[in-house]
């Protein structure tokens, strides 16, 4: 193996998830971190020496969540909102507005300071790698500035200037249509260059299925990854579409028929398909379904478990709630929910194979524990990842290593 | 005010929670506390002077949890009954068993160790009133040692040699009654001096209304408070029989007719009546329905809300997270939530007035910030309870007093 900086070797782990085929689930393993990489995986008894070592007392160790659908760069909450959606009214997508408007207001120095607050939330409750969009500018400026403000602060950055038809431009089908034109012509030009992915909201009270083609159709031409908000808050044309296009993902996923499960999981034969990507904790907040998680494995769909990190709809960064209601409620298994959670959004984030950065940086994979992924892993106070699930709500995270640092309570044994 | 130590002034308070009818959710307010009571609570600037000052920075304050139920006297886990029921096994009360061999293998250092350890969780996690049971010992000594344990290390014990009939007495009418004979007769004799009320599990496969009464109400003619276990996993005769004996709480309730939820309410008419505690963790762990919580409040019943923290249905010390599902899945607001879990256990542990122990110590009350309660607060990473519920699963405990005594982040000015 290349040399790549000081080596740990991490022992003592009573379970290990890698979400390697070969590996497996192991018992009474090690791992060795050298620089930002896993550089070994194997049974403790082999391990190898390192620069140093630490014993992690018998506990579960997973590769760090992996979170890929957030909207973190924003300004504002929306406690009101929540209070009277709680109250029973329902939600509709209008209430972006009101963040869209705090964003606006708000100084770079703040969205950077509200962006880095969440992302160190989410680190110190494992999530090791992160996507972020973009979509409460709305206009080319502050568009912009939000992709700029997280690029390098996020794993993955995504363009949604498709998010709402801002306030401004009247919400018929006429000035909708002029707004789109702006998304999909200069806005996506100037944004273009700093984010990785464009996504669409295409729902009822957002964007028609015309619209959102367009919109993703100008993003494919300029060689970028597509992703589409569908089928959220009722049936909807966002599925067909984002399979039709070749979208790594497809997220919310709440009313799927059965045609729609399927064309997702047709969309893996022979090559990459579109990943469907629930959140469980968005569809607990807008008091709607779960997203049928179940219909999706059973039916071979690709699945991955997110956020949706945002102040209207799910303001949480803790992965670790989603996989426990994903097995408490949505019927998986808690290796199906680590899997999503992890390897899923890794595959969303087309992050599971090394990739190219368009700067020309090397990019480890992510979402597993093996040589030459990228050495994010949490330790859980605990002796299996059953926990997770048996134990709801309890803090879990002992310890979090992202790209080889240790960030939370990891200790080398002196 | 008594001289009743030192005095500390918390400042800062951005909204607090007093539970207190005549102070209601304030706004820019402080607490004095002095030795283990709360000594004033009033507008920020009105506050008196204190030995130390602690500023919360505009953070909610409210009250600490009042966990009313859990079964915290335990050894061995049971992730793999857990594995089975998430795949798909319905819950049987016969798991109960497994806990009760291994609790009996268990040295008293090893019980009190992990009872210190889940105490010590649930106090990080905001909780600083406790109730536990027995409950997994079933023969005289081993009941007796878990009372013993329990006392001292909980703010309440309860006796629940009527949780299953043990292994080796074989789960026939007769042989099942001949159990119930010790519980009530020797084995209540024998504990009674160390608990402050009796529990039974009333329902399908452990006891039925007649061996429930029985055990009732030889701990009623010892003059010890009573609890049921009710209509958990099906319709049963618990409520009906808790509110003719009038027990402090009935708990689980998830299955009630509308004739059960007016007994529950009007039990409270004209004195004191029963609780109706609900279990939101463990309705999820055991895939059955949430309690209609919403109904009894809106029927004029007393519900407090509580963990049952246990190792077979629902292995959480989070109240954070049955406050969250009660908001986001049962209807509540969350200021009914939070008022359920804080002063509706103490109502369910007949703590919400000042109170003298059998050994004579004067008890304070619990659940309410108001002059002459108990010290035990919380402090959110937010400005409002309604974080608690808005951002599911994230860890919000910024600080925690219990019985004035900071035991988690309180720093005071120096």
């Amino acid at each position: 193996m290349a040399d790549r900086g000081r080596s740990t070797l991490i022992t003592g782990i009573g379970e290990l998830t890698t979400n390697d085929d070969e590996l497996g689930r192991m018992r009474d393993a090690a791992v060795v971190v050298e620089g930002d990489a896993i550089a070994w995986v194997g049974g403790a008894a082999d391990a190898p020496a390192a620069d140093e070592r630490v014993d992690v007392g018998g506990r579960a160790v997973l590769p760090g969540w992996v979170d890929s659908h957030t909207h973190l760069v924003f300004a504002g909450d929306r406690t009101a909102e929540f209070e009277a959606r709680m109250a029973g009214q329902a939600y509709a997508a209008g209430g972006i507005a009101q963040t869209v408007a705090a964003t606006r207001a708000a100084s770079d120095t703040a969205l950077a300071a509200n962006l880095d607050r969440l992302a160190d939330e989410a680190l110190r409750g494992g999530t090791t790698a992160l996507e972020t969009k973009t979509g409460y500018g709305l206009t080319i400026a502050d568009e912009l500035r939000s992709a700029r403000i997280a690029a390098g602060r996020a794993d993955a950055v995504t363009f949604l200037g498709a998010h709402l038809v801002p306030p401004g431009w009247a919400d018929d089908g006429a000035d909708a249509d002029a707004y789109v034109d702006l998304v999909a012509g200069d806005m996506l030009a100037a944004v273009a260059p700093h984010v990785d992915a464009v996504d669409v909201f295409c729902e009822r009270g957002a964007f028609d299925e015309p619209q959102s083609r367009r919109v993703l159709e100008a993003a494919r031409a300029r060689g970028l990854a597509l992703r589409v908000h569908g089928n959220q808050l009722g049936p909807g044309p966002g599925v067909r579409l984002a399979v039709e296009l070749g979208a790594l993902s497809v997220d919310h996923v709440a009313f799927l028929d059965d045609e729609e499960v399927a064309l997702l999981a047709e969309s893996w034969h022979g090559g990459r398909g579109t990943v469907a990507t629930v959140l469980p904790a968005c569809d607990l907040s807008t008091r709607m379904p779960l997203a049928p998680a179940r219909r999706l494995l059973d039916a071979g769909a690709v699945v991955a478990i997110a956020t949706n990190c945002n102040p209207g709809t799910s303001y949480t960064t803790s992965m670790a709630f989603c996989v426990a209601t994903a097995v408490l409620q949505m019927g998986l298994s808690i290796e199906e929910a680590v899997r999503a959670a992890t390897l899923g959004g890794a595959v969303a984030l087309d992050r599971d194979a090394p990739r190219i950065a368009a700067d020309g940086r090397a990019l480890l994979p992510l979402g597993r524990i093996r040589p030459g992924a990228r050495a994010d892993l949490q330790v859980l106070d605990a002796p299996s990842i059953t926990h997770l699930a048996y134990r709801p709500g309890v803090p879990l995270v002992h310890a979090v290593w992202r790209a080889g640092s240790p960030v939370v309570g990891a200790r080398p044994i002196p």
